[in-house]
């Protein structure tokens, strides 16, 4: 795979940041990979684990020469960025960023100098995990990446950003900032604010403690708990970033789940029933999608820590995978 | 292993009635496992996958001679169980269950003949799907299995069960009736009820298409979609028959939403980032205890239907193991 520029330079150097690095090292990039960190912590970390080539606190001086600058940092650290970066960017330099939002990003890079080429993009992708050590170069293949290009977007940054997503094995689609930002707070951000919202109401409950919760988690709770852990200056930001789709997403929630409410206070069983059997076909149509695994309990082992064990039990977990 | 029995009856012949026989099986068990179900469809199924060793339609044929009957159907069901068998049961039989629900199965089974032997039963083990194809006899092991016995629960008849539970590697605790049935709601009722209203919500919402929530779902939307795939019928009558609990730790979820959603409206980033940050706590807890997985992603391959690949990154992934 060959790519488009030479120098590239990645501001944050977190699971996203360290992941990219990574995945340009296994498609074949061989140019120079720069790096900045405004936690000193961070890019020590990366250094470490030789994420990149060039390490720098201050982001101005990572940028200088990059022909590409891709920024993997919270949605709100953007503005900063765009700043500080902006009267160090070389001519004509591709700008992009992997933001969860893309209305108040694409408003945040109004301050880039006239010169710089700014190209939104999201890629659904991530993990619990952050941090540099989280990073791995398969974080994006197989997953989607959306690039929600302006009326002044240059549209040979567009077609390099897309062919440099395409080398990391991800599929590439073009969508509207505002369907985007409404797409995601459905997909996306409302089940991390759900997530965080149980585990939290589940903490809080005197009745019950800490130790139940966890020890009894297996009945439906941990599902919640792994996107409770993600991080959360980049969720805080989403949020703050993207309020009215989210708001706007989280009413319909909570009307559904009023409708629930009442149908259980007054045993309206049908009513129950018919909701939670439509529900079922659009988790076939996740696991059709490659968007999820048809291993039950999502493959988990029975002990922590293990790998999960396919082979424990051919005969009966096999015919699962086809079953609906 | 030895069991205290020679013959045992299974009513219902899905995912956990299957799993049983087989786990019972593989803990060494050597006598007679008999099944019912009154779904001949389901019985057929079982039958041919050779999971018992006899088939009836008619509970009250399948109890005869019966040391110990195991009651693993739907908690709505167990009332008219109950009337079915009692008259068929011998004499000093066992009848335990593997209901959600403790209060309501209980007063269930005043139903019972006296000479018959009551032991109240929840294993916290299940999976996404559902059937005679679905059992796998590990399903049971390094979980927990409560009982919570009452003032006439016949205490040889409760060493029995859980010994059983032992022989299929549960870990086996003794609870308060109504402390069950509270702890449940929070940890695996109210978590199947968010699951199952976020995806109705999505799959209802007129702006964002059903192929879209689908096609971009790993942003954290799939984590719902299992426990929304769970059986329905199963389902309904777990909330019907919890409604108390459910109902008041539904409220205590959203109370704490409306605080989050306030939050969200009037950009209060410091209380989003305080209660994002308390959550990580738990799930380092969650996996700690062995009731989940630390590979990152719930080690999620990047394609469906493989395995997870654990040895895809080892340099980067293994550190992740530890991280926090």
């Amino acid at each position: 795979m060959t790519f488009a520029f030479e120098n590239a330079t990645i501001i944050g150097t977190g699971l996203i940041g360290a992941s990219l690095s990574l995945a340009l090292r296994a498609a074949g990039f061989t140019g120079t990979i720069a790096a900045a960190d405004t936690n000193p912590a961070a890019l020590e970390e990366a250094e470490a684990l030789g994420l990149f080539d060039r390490y720098h606190t201050d982001p101005a001086d990572a940028v200088a020469g990059a022909e590409i600058v891709i920024l993997a940092i919270p949605v709100g650290a953007m503005g900063a960025a765009a700043a500080t970066i902006g009267p160090a960017l070389a001519e004509g330099a591709i700008v992009t960023d992997t933001g969860s939002v893309k209305g108040a990003v694409i408003a945040a890079m109004e301050g880039l100098p006239r010169h710089a080429r700014f190209v939104p993009a999201h890629p659904i992708a991530g993990s619990e995990n952050s941090g540099p050590s989280a990073g791995f170069p398969g974080l994006f293949a197989n997953r989607w990446c959306i690039l929600t290009p302006t009326h002044k977007t240059n549209p040979a940054a567009l077609r390099v950003v897309a062919d440099m997503w395409r080398a990391f094995g991800s599929n590439v689609e073009v969508m509207d900032i505002a369907h985007h930002d409404r797409v995601l707070a459905l997909t996306s951000h409302l089940p991390h604010l759900i997530a965080y919202n149980i585990v939290r109401t589940a903490s809080d409950l005197e009745e019950v403690t800490d130790a139940e919760v966890i020890k009894f988690s297996a009945g439906g709770f941990r599902d919640f708990t792994r996107l409770a852990a993600s991080d959360p200056t980049m969720w805080r930001d989403v949020f703050l970033n993207n309020k009215e789709a989210v708001l706007e997403t989280l009413g319909r929630f909570s009307e559904d789940l009023a409708l629930l409410q009442r149908a259980i206070r007054w045993s309206d069983g049908d009513l129950l029933y018919d909701v939670f059997t439509r529900t079922r076909d659009i988790r076939r149509r996740v696991i059709d999608a490659g968007q999820d695994t048809a291993v039950p309990n999502f493959g988990r082992p029975a002990e922590t820590g293990e790998e999960p064990e396919p082979s424990a039990s051919p005969d009966t977990r096999e015919p699962n995978r086809s079953v609906r």
